[in-house]
């Protein structure tokens, strides 16, 4: 089978290293990352774990504070003022709703390690890469999107030939999930780097471009009659997230040598991608966590800009 | 039968009034206010369609913008950075997700009159009354919460005797509907204003308050085992916003004299509730748009400051 599977782990590991030897040249001493459990969910719990356990590697302070979630406001807040608290992260699902929404803009920016926040979602999908207009600071990217560009990067999807911003150009993928928390943001991504995304959802297709030769500054998005079996066919990367552990790709309508990336808790892809893909990776959960400590480390910095 | 009713037309014939003549006396001629309709939703549309009639009876310039969703967010950028603008209302649902609350912060606060950027929540939610130290600007309020709290004062619910921002102390208020745009900031509203508010929804009941003597700054959210027959006995004023036809409210567990608010587009009281009501308001709708008039021409007083 010329299939090769990459996993997460290997991936990280060079973002590991090069985190631990940032954190130990540090001046200050290593960041603080503080971390609010406030449900009972086993899959919060085991990431704010792991969490954990990564921040161990690699020398960041990890505190995890148990909270009820009545009080969870008021201590993001305390920890918004606390100048030993770098970096804040919110383990959802808390309230399961649009209060979440409101929970994520709670969290100041200045130590939103998710990226999750208004003005960091608002700069990503205008494609605005820097806080200042010296360009000294960039953009804080939620890091589950953030970690499916450094893997598409590090397999080589991202062509390093082609200018900053626009490495993606020629390239169509799929992206199958359409949340506000990763499936948007994440074709919005691809897409203002060139790609020519066709985000897939239960409610239909939509296409998110820059348009022909790339000529638009940021992505647009467009409504398409087509249905995924139609789209699917053409997509040089398959993307997906889909949260059921029923759901399945039909990798018979997937393109031969297709690159193939799972995000879902739940394996996505059939045992059959292995026919079909050259390139196969089964999870990027650990990406992800190095994609906070990255932010985190950025985000201490900014605090003494 | 005791019980008065009290139409929203009535009510809110004060605060057109006292709006025409402010308008009137503007040096700068009447401001503008622009609506964008991207749906095909015939609640929004009539509600478009009512803001027009009734801006045109205080003197307010509307422009409705019909667009399509995928247009909508560049729409709204445009209309932030044009001086000729001084208020956006978004008629939702646009999305009908999460991604309408990202298009609530797409607007600018500075023009932002229905009062649901994260900035005018956050600040309601943590009973911050003014946006500058120097209290020259006051905080701008969701339409549909404050054109309750308007209601509740035009009917006598709110002491006035008392200080100003404790005015609802010793009330109990139920209010059924927990939304993220109406119910949940209108529990908040009341309970800082010093009432003890049983928040009811589907999932079960939550107390908001600022606890015994009112001695917090602001209100508390606490879970409570009742259920909502059991505490709807003990309220003094019930207000109701359950989006469905079928639901209506059990009068006979109402004490009687009780107060009764409805801001539901269905009925959620029962003709009964005349046998057991002291003041009934069957709907707050023209209150609302009075409201976000009154946001309007303080904002366009901000534009200016």
């Amino acid at each position: 089978m010329p299939c090769k599977t990459l996993l997460a782990s290997g991936i990280a590991a060079k973002f590991t290293e090069e985190l631990r030897s940032l954190i130990a040249a540090r001046a200050d001493g290593p960041p603080t990352l503080v971390g609010f459990l406030a449900n009972e969910d086993p899959f919060a719990a085991k990431y704010a774990e792991w969490t954990g356990k990564t921040c161990e590697e690699t020398g960041i302070k990890f505190e995890l504070r148990r909270v009820d979630r009545e009080s969870l406001e008021e201590a993001i807040v305390d920890a918004n003022g606390d100048v030993r608290v770098n970096g804040i992260i919110v383990y959802y699902p808390v309230f399961g709703d649009r209060q979440d929404q409101y929970l994520q803009n709670v969290v100041s920016p200045t130590k939103d390690v998710e990226g999750l926040c208004h003005q960091y979602c608002y700069n990503m999908y205008h494609n605005v890469r820097f806080l200042d207009e010296e360009k000294q600071r960039k953009c804080i990217i939620p890091c589950t999107p953030l970690a499916i560009v450094k893997v598409l990067e590090h397999i080589g999807v991202y062509n390093s030939i082609l200018p900053y911003g626009d490495r993606l150009h020629g390239k169509t993928v799929a992206v199958i999930n359409r949340s506000e928390v990763v499936g948007r943001p994440l074709a919005a991504l691809l897409a203002n780097d060139g790609a020519k995304v066709y985000s897939v959802d239960v409610n239909g297709v939509q296409v998110f471009s820059r348009g022909p030769g790339i000529a638009l500054a940021r992505h647009k998005v467009a409504e398409v009659s087509e249905k995924a079996e139609e789209v699917l066919p053409l997509c040089d990367v398959v993307i997906t997230g889909v949260p059921v552990e029923s759901y399945k790709v039909d990798t018979s309508t997937l393109k031969d040598g297709v690159v193939a990336v799972n995000f879902s808790s739940y394996r996505n892809f059939p045992d059959s991608i292995k026919q079909k893909a050259s390139l196969y990776v089964p999870s990027v959960g650990k990406v992800t966590v190095a994609m906070l400590q990255r932010n985190l480390l950025r985000l201490a910095e900014y605090q003494h800009m």
